[in-house]
């Protein structure tokens, strides 16, 4: 009798519960009780098991990934506009689609496609950050992923708010209007010092402590953000949101491309967290986020896709490995950046920077039942020597087979089990083909 | 009344014949006639067709991707040892363990792993350099793969020479003992400037060009190895080996990271192919091949993955995006090595700097049937806005639904239509776990 909490065991894979150690267990069971973790354990010999049994032979388990940041609903742009400056790509593109195109539905739409892409992927946990987000908070809920789902804020007109000075009443709307989940979590996401006003900044952050959940900002992106926000408030970016007092374990700063020295120790310091979206960095040609240097300082640093109208996809495996890389490249240095520490930025590191690390990360007793199952029966992941370097270096999203986010399984096999992904698609074809039609699809070639 | 030639139609997808305009056609049909393209047209409205059709709705249609330089037997090395220097990969791991295990045994085993992971991920063409190399030639055509297969060539003891002086003798017997095949071409590879003497790499461009054959080599990869040819011979790599009469559309540079401006030019001038291998390259912190100015030149500029020890997987999608997202960080410019950019070199591009373009690289009536298929119906690859976009920064290997080289099914429906991967895989973990027994897994955490 085991009542009525459905158990699931998972026998026989290689575990390796906890990213800060990296260490690896062969023919392990692990076993869920509801939500939860309820035992992980290296000594399966086969004894017996109540509930469902998964066969885990010749896989990797591991905690979810966390992908720390995304504009999930950005799914329905992707591929419109390419190898651009990132001002071109916003203003004669990305700004003009948005402001016809983004409504309640399109986020809805676009949201299922991403978090429906993510948990393909492995991705357990996202931190969102758009407009309409309540409806970003139902898609994700649908999807069965676990989000942060963080309402933008600007001082500009936006597609769910026109009126800038109104914002407040859109966040106070946000938050009344959150779907009760035990999923998602509401939070606030200001663009950036340079479409922020100090007096916008703070008094986001005094909102956020009201309902005591985390406020996003992009920071030092690129460098026209740090000569607008040097030419302005005499201060870098990092800096400037610092002596606003907003800086601290409840902020969460994305991208820190051009970070100074004495901000890389205050990122540490403040426990703020960080996150590193390398390959969108790149593709924009931003620069690349100290993130060796932070690292070494002790920072909260977490990775992140970005939206999928700048990287253009959201696979966490390719970021950890883009992460390491670029390391590795801009410090001239092989052993900077290690597989390990890639791993741990795309799990503990992402729980601990969104302030879940007492929740997910890792697989331990207590903690919710997020975890993935990679399948090594692949060429490219043949023979096993470290599955750590295999993690980092060589595996995809789509080598990942099974996905269970609080205890259910999202995908199974490599199929979504939560949503009719036909129906869903076929959707995302109809509003994309007006799209197209409408905007003569400027990025054709 | 086909007669005894078989044929195929491709319909319904989109096409993408010829990377150097990356025009995409909609709703076309591509004729197959036994190993040849017969047809590509572009205006399919369902009339009748002999032979086999294969529906292609929802994806695209391209000519298959050309790895223009891999060590593919050294997958069965792959993750044995990571963040490490190059000099200490090499002396302390990797050459150890080639003295110990690399047999014409092993060469099969290895090449056939990893031709069976670049089959699965769109590459119909690699260019490989190794030891025992028939076997490596045998392994690609039992895949169903094309292959250049470059002998090793090194004035020090290698696996199949111990006798360094003794090269020229193994190269004949390689020559003689090369399997007769319509898929597999042999050529010659010297290591590299700092390990083969002037007078080694002058005959072997003697031999080559006696069997009218390639020769490759590594240049330029580290600044260790520019230090040591300035010491040595007071030039730069590329130059020193213009300066022996080597540089001519028959040779192929690999890396080629570290180029003064006028070696950019030289390489450009001479009709030499160039090889970026932009993945192995951040990962061993070599730096980065100037592609984007390679290109502006006029090179022949190809895309490699470089050996699976060292990047640690073979998909040229990813190598693709990173080609691109290295030039764009390092030039600061978004719009350098644009997606279209990118494609063509790792299709005709390589075709070129393989001196294959006039066989394969593009879907042209007469060439040979090297024709890949990507499932569009995936959510990374959704909505299509631009396909070209889709394939250089949103796509995956695993995205390729089927294969075809030289009028042949080599995947179908993402299985491997030529060889018995559960043997081949069983064969691979028997290996491994010897290895790792012996070594006590010095890679491993």
């Amino acid at each position: 009798m085991t009542g009525s909490v459905q158990e699931i065991a998972l026998v026989n894979g290689l575990i390796l519960a906890d990213p800060r150690s990296c260490k690896v267990v062969p023919h392990g069971k692990t076993i869920i009780k509801g939500n939860r973790i309820a035992e992980v354990n290296s000594s399966y010999l086969g004894d017996e098991i109540s509930g469902e049994v998964l066969d885990c032979t010749d896989c990797i388990i591991l905690p979810g990934l966390v992908n720390a940041h995304t504009h999930a609903a950005m799914s329905l742009l992707r591929g419109l506009a390419d190898d651009l400056p990132l001002n071109t790509w916003l203003n004669d593109y990305i700004f003009p689609s948005e402001g016809q195109y983004v409504a309640p539905d399109f986020v809805y739409l676009g949201t299922s496609l991403s978090a429906v892409e993510m948990a393909l992927a492995g991705i357990t946990t996202f931190a969102d950050g758009y407009f309409f987000m309540e409806r970003a908070a139902e898609a994700a809920a649908a999807v069965g992923l676990r989000a942060i789902v963080a309402q933008g804020i600007l001082d500009v007109p936006v597609p769910d708010n026109q009126r800038p000075e109104a914002w407040p009443d859109r966040v106070r709307a946000f938050f009344s209007g959150f779907p009760s989940n035990d999923l998602v979590t509401p939070a606030l996401f200001c663009h950036s010092p340079y479409l922020c006003s100090p007096e916008t900044l703070v008094r986001a952050k005094r909102m956020a402590e009201d309902h005591n959940c985390l406020l996003f900002s992009h920071i030092a992106e690129t460098r026209s953000e740090v000569e607008q926000i040097g030419f302005r408030y005499n201060r870098t970016p990092l800096d400037h949101v610092h002596a606003l007092g907003i800086l601290d374990p409840n902020f969460v700063a994305v991208h820190c491309v051009h970070l100074s020295e004495k901000e890389v120790e205050l990122a540490a310091e403040s426990k703020t967290g960080v996150v590193h979206c390398p390959e969108s960095n790149m593709k924009l040609a931003s620069g690349a986020c100290p993130a060796w240097d932070l690292v070494r300082h002790g920072a909260k640093m977490a990775i992140g896709t970005d939206g999928p109208a700048s990287n253009n996809n959201l696979d966490l495996f390719e970021e950890m490995r883009s992460a390491s890389f670029l390391s590795k490249l801009l410090t001239g240095n092989p052993e900077a950046l290690d597989a390990a520490t890639a791993l741990r930025m795309a799990t503990i590191g992402g729980a601990e920077a969104l302030g879940l690390d007492d929740r997910i990360g890792s697989l331990e007793p207590g903690k919710f039942a997020d975890i993935i199952v990679i399948d090594l029966n692949r060429p490219h992941l043949m023979p096993v020597f470290d599955p750590v370097s295999h993690l980092v270096y060589s595996a995809k999203g789509s080598d990942v087979r099974d996905v269970l986010v609080n205890g259910k399984f999202v995908v199974r096999n490599g199929t979504i089990m939560t949503v009719d992904t036909s129906e869903l698609y076929a959707r995302v074809r109809d509003l994309s083909n007006k799209i197209a039609a409408a905007l003569d699809a400027p990025g054709r070639r």
